[in-house]
């Protein structure tokens, strides 16, 4: 059982939860705790063995945190996603892969697309996918894409190299739900063609991030990053070529994270417990 | 403070070491536990806020502990180390300075040398050094090595490139208070020469490994490991001058581990808080 | 067009190369040159720009070569490649999907598997699969294998967790065209389970192999190398499973340097143009 | 011996410069070139061994070279560097080290600082030590700096934490020889205080930047770079911490490039052999 809490510091913290989890007879396989000091900010994973009913337990220990205090016991287990992808497929077929092989730690509902070149890979894995290609009004688009998700209802929506920019009417829809990568190191090259932007300042490493997206384009809070070494032999085609390469590892380790219930998000940072 | 426990498992463990903090009024700043379930054993670090005697809490925290517990409250905040050497100067020099500037988290007291050439840095620095070659009966030397590092009643004895191997008869007088840093990624290339071992085998990558010191050469539990990768352009010389990096990057990790009491023994290997 | 060359060195080399192509009215986009000194070897990957027929300028690059000397000018672009694999998906998903969308370097021709748990996934990209169980006598096996792969002609067979040691007589068949992946940071943990062998070590590191096979078991020339941190909180579960990551990505990189020609055998060791 | 060539690329370049070599019975150990093909630009470092006059051979290599060719036979063996620093130790100290040890491929000359806190040091490593403190006029500082550099006549001059921006004015006097190391990865966190820049942005990678000065802040020619990870658990004190040490790792690395003649600049970007 995973439980997962958030809310202000006091003294005794800990002292509180772990008694509850004493009294429950459940036993500490691991506990993970940070205190943010400046933000006065407490948050704590745990993983514990035995047998408990979720929803006692949960009032128990509501009961001796702050007002406000964020709690989850044992968050949704088998999560579900949604994938928005463009044409780009190395993100989107890593996947579709550990989706099959059930190692995603999440069942991909759908994908949808604003092209349709990704249909066929989608279809060779019995995936449904979506074309909703980008109309001249974005708000139009947007409205199609918003209500096909939520007629799917995931935990998580997945941008897998989706190379629109979502308004922010679109992510109020999903606040802290819709996980970016983008393919720089940020907040090193922000924006539209980060490789080519690498490759004219001449750097010596190129990366990328993983991100939740919030109103603030590549500005939401970093969940992972990721870094390659490069040189002067690689052209911006290498780049984006070597780039893919951990664009693909990144989000991949972020969606382990946040599909583990290991990520926090507090104002526009994230606490992870890896 | 900081609080370090490590004894045999048992449910509540966290919630009886917490309740014992919150009650003395202390304030957690981090925990890390860690549970070693095949061994059944209970491992924890505490940084806390507040004040208090530390005789009567670790008296307090040793009646709800399991018999045999080992704990410490404040362990010695300025650790003391004695260097052991022999010709090569980056990983003592490496320490020398971090010592000259109040950074390495404990004080060298003095070093010791099978060979005078880092006689002068150790002058640099107005630190003692001791020249004890190696006699043809190495029970001489050790016997002359132990009487110097027990005059000094260092902490830790730190072997920074100390070239010869040590008895079972010396290590016995110093259990897990050895820290060693060997020139290979253990356990690959164990023993002399591994740089040329790597050159033979043509590896590419290199490493280097600090551990604490046990009768079985180069077997004791690893503190830390890192590696820097290598190609065929590399001559065994390459290797040993691109590996000097590394080991003085690694034993200067491991010693910031160790001298931070992040870093427990049992059996054969380390549990370490990062 | 590129061009492979592996010689005894000599005075002069480079500059007669460079002169016939100059005189073929070549031009060198890149030039890659390697000396080993100790075995007096010369290895020089050439990328070059302009028309030229390949067997005339074999013949005149051949001329000033000394005797014995390997050349290819520009080697079967699209190779062909036949997989063997046992049960674990990883590396095998990993190259079907790039053999899908093209970015492989080569054609995947088939796929050979002494389990049939794989079977699916090969049907989903439609690429044939061939079961060959494991036969009592090994050599039964083997020669069904052997079969196999000479009807199709492969110019490298991938061993993408293939889980049994081939016989002498097998490799022999195929100098320096196997490519297997250890998973393990060889020469460490060489043989079986090596993720178990790493999690009684208590190593901090953990890594995997990509290498030509020999008859000597994970002794051939090693291709790439790559390492992932692990800590005391990883099961030998949780290696396995951090551990199939790189398993993935070093094969990755291993197969996309052979594959462009960019790395030569001499002995036991590469010389890798990355 | 080495040869540096840097030119506009044409058909041939490598078959005439290594002819002559050959002419000259110069034997080539290790060769490395790189065309820039968006710029048209040809770039060489060759080692040679055998026995030639530098001047006949730098002259029979312009005749061959296109105009306005930059060549260098046997470039400064023993180069000579000035240091400048403010009140941080760990770049100094290394240096120093290196120097002492000789190992840094250069011999420090001086240091400036413009505070006193490592006058010490040097004196410890009997390395002059100038204190040329800020005036409240730039230009009178500089002016003060820029007279006892050219009293020295270093080959480069080495930024190891100075921490005042040097006006265009300065830089003139010395163009590609000035060497900082900036503790960010830039082109991220320009500027003032990118540990607190980092810090507040959550990035889970810190990096450190060494790269030529010229006019525009932190924008110069990139030499190397490097990163560490950091996580929700750093202060931005801790970045500063950790950041110290890629800091001193990458200048150092940065160093060994230029001072064995690794490093070309051209325009903004560099070329660089490792």
């Amino acid at each position: 059982m995973i439980i997962i809490i958030q809310c202000k510091d006091r003294v005794g913290l800990v002292a509180d939860i772990s008694r509850i989890l004493s009294e429950a007879e459940l036993n500490i396989i691991s506990m993970r705790e940070h205190v943010d000091k400046a933000e006065d900010r407490f948050f704590m994973r745990l993983e514990v063995d035995g047998i408990a009913d979720e929803i006692p337990l949960e009032l128990s220990l509501k009961q001796i945190l702050p007002e406000g205090a964020m709690i989850s016991v044992n968050p949704v287990p088998d999560k579900k996603i949604v994938v928005m992808v463009t044409k780009e497929y190395h993100c989107l077929a890593d996947i579709l892969i550990r989706n099959n092989f059930g190692t995603l730690g999440a069942t991909v509902l759908c994908v949808i697309g604003n092209h349709s070149v990704l249909q066929k890979i989608c279809d060779r894995f019995d995936i449904p996918f979506f074309l909703i290609p980008y109309h001249e009004d974005k708000a139009v688009s947007e409205r199609d894409i918003i209500f096909k998700i939520k007629a799917y209802q995931p935990d998580y929506i997945v941008l897998a190299k989706f190379m629109r920019i979502l308004s922010p009417q679109f992510v109020a829809n999903f606040p802290n739900k819709v996980v970016n990568i983008h393919h720089s190191f940020l907040p090193a090259f922000a924006g539209a063609r980060p490789y080519k932007q690498a490759f004219e300042r001449g750097v010596k490493l190129i990366g990328a991030t993983a991100h939740f997206v919030t109103n603030d384009l590549d500005e939401g809070p970093i969940i992972a990053q990721q870094i390659i070494p490069v040189n002067h032999s690689f052209t911006a085609a290498d780049m984006v070529k070597s780039g893919k390469e951990i664009e693909t590892s990144v989000l991949a380790k972020a969606l382990h994270l946040v599909l583990n219930d290991r990520v926090f998000v507090y104002k526009n940072k994230t606490v992870v417990f890896e």
